[in-house]
């Protein structure tokens, strides 16, 4: 199996884009005309996927709206990863962190029984609760660094001996990680776009999962600008709410399309203007 | 509805126990005679339960384990929960920490959908990846904060500015989320026995789950000790290898239910001790 790296790669070129979408379905929310149940959630994504699939570089979903859907959930999202075509990797947001044996088996669940490219970790509890998900060394793991949400400020940003703030030692730890596999990547919020670029002079060849464009209020052209790989890559821009319900309508799909669309030419716009500045 | 403390107090009156059984079955551990697929773990679960039901103060079913056995897992899980009698709670360990919207369909998924009593959270991602559990005031909620494994070194036990290990600020933090609906804990490592004594000082009224005995190799007794609350509980020690495979053979819940027992009586004989020293 090619690594993830190679995957994502693959699914930037084709479809020009570096943008992600995020696939969070609740459903209470729901457009009209789609059964709010499971079998609804499921067509309302394989719906969003075919709409979107030769825009982005990647689709995530996140675990928690599938298990929300208590019995049954589990299936959609094993159906919905299923749905994904080549080339379009799928990252499974669950942010897990646990001791050594249950990361193994969250790894089982997660790369073996969904069959899914990468997953996103937290690494409050350090090396060995990462370590069984980078071992396999055709996955990808993206470990939660510097998050959008205020909260971030309680823990994630407070200075650390040595002089670094808890996230850069984490950003640092991926580096380790990283060299052993070549498989890690940081989750780092759109809100932080004034840390970004020093996110990526510390790290400048891992990927960054980039989430908090739209809804949170992420801003798009600084992250894009200030986090972007040398090689004019290196980012997954996700929006998740923005696209699934641009439209409550039985236009849902369309209006995702173009959504979608939009925000991959403004990426693209940026990436340009940072390529040649 | 009652409130987790006050069912968790009502089951270590009526068991005389500070024992927490975790409940992490692997399908191809599984004792000799069960089937080693869903159905099998399901038995094995069910038969765990009934042979210990009345010697613990509450089970701890690790959410990896059900999704590690994809299709059909989540079943699993809400029937094992379904199975354990009153008056005994259950945690379910899943250590989940994400942005606001996301934690909300976490609580959703494990508080409503499996009617779990209580659940693990990571607070890396601070106040708001927090509140959305413990704003449920009826559910208990339990921290990260120091764990037994030894990548606690590379985060959990930076020194943070203030003076701080991360640990004691996250111990802190969980303070104050508990003087808002009374239903925090922390997860201390069996491991970690010497800071036992001291987080006990910073959280006096908190209740604390203590895995690491037994295959972790955790110190029960200082564990015990160091941590007991005042009335003599606040403690929920976890046993979960050595309890489910405490025998291989056909007999294994008679062996689990002696093993529970053991760990029981020892726990107790050191709450003799540390409550008369």
């Amino acid at each position: 199996m090619s690594t993830f790296s190679d995957r994502l790669s693959r699914a930037v070129a084709a479809n020009g884009s570096l943008l992600c979408v995020g696939l969070d379905p609740v459903p209470e929310r729901l457009p009209a005309g789609l059964a709010r149940d499971a079998s609804g959630v499921l067509e309302f994504n394989r719906r969003l996927v075919e709409a979107t699939a030769d825009l982005v570089c990647c689709f995530k979903p996140n675990l928690a709206f599938y298990a929300a859907l208590g019995a049954g959930g589990w299936d959609v999202l094993a159906a919905t990863i299923e749905a994904v075509p080549d080339p379009v990797p799928v990252v499974v947001d669950a942010k897990c962190g646990d001791i050594g044996p249950v990361a193994g088996r969250w790894a089982h669940a997660i790369f073996t029984e969904l069959g899914a490219d990468a997953v996103t970790v937290n690494p409050y509890m350090g090396s060995d609760a990462v370590r069984p998900f980078t071992r396999h060394a055709d996955r990808g793991v993206f470990l939660v660094c510097l998050t959008s949400n205020p909260g971030a400020a309680d823990f994630e940003a407070a200075a650390v001996e040595g002089g670094d703030r808890l996230w850069e030692r984490v950003a640092r730890r991926a580096l380790e990680w990283n060299a052993e596999h070549g498989n890690c990547g940081l989750v780092v919020g759109a809100t932080r776009a004034e840390s970004m670029a020093g996110l990526r002079r510390l790290a400048p060849e891992l990927p960054f999962l980039v989430p908090g464009v739209g809804a949170q209020g992420g801003d798009l052209a600084g992250s894009v600008a200030g986090g972007l790989r040398s090689d004019g890559a290196g980012l997954l821009i996700n929006a998740s709410r923005g696209v699934m319900h641009a439209s409550e309508g039985a236009d849902f799909a369309e209006a995702a399309r173009a959504e979608a669309d939009r925000l991959r030419r403004e990426i693209n716009r940026v990436r340009g203007v940072a390529q040649s500045g």
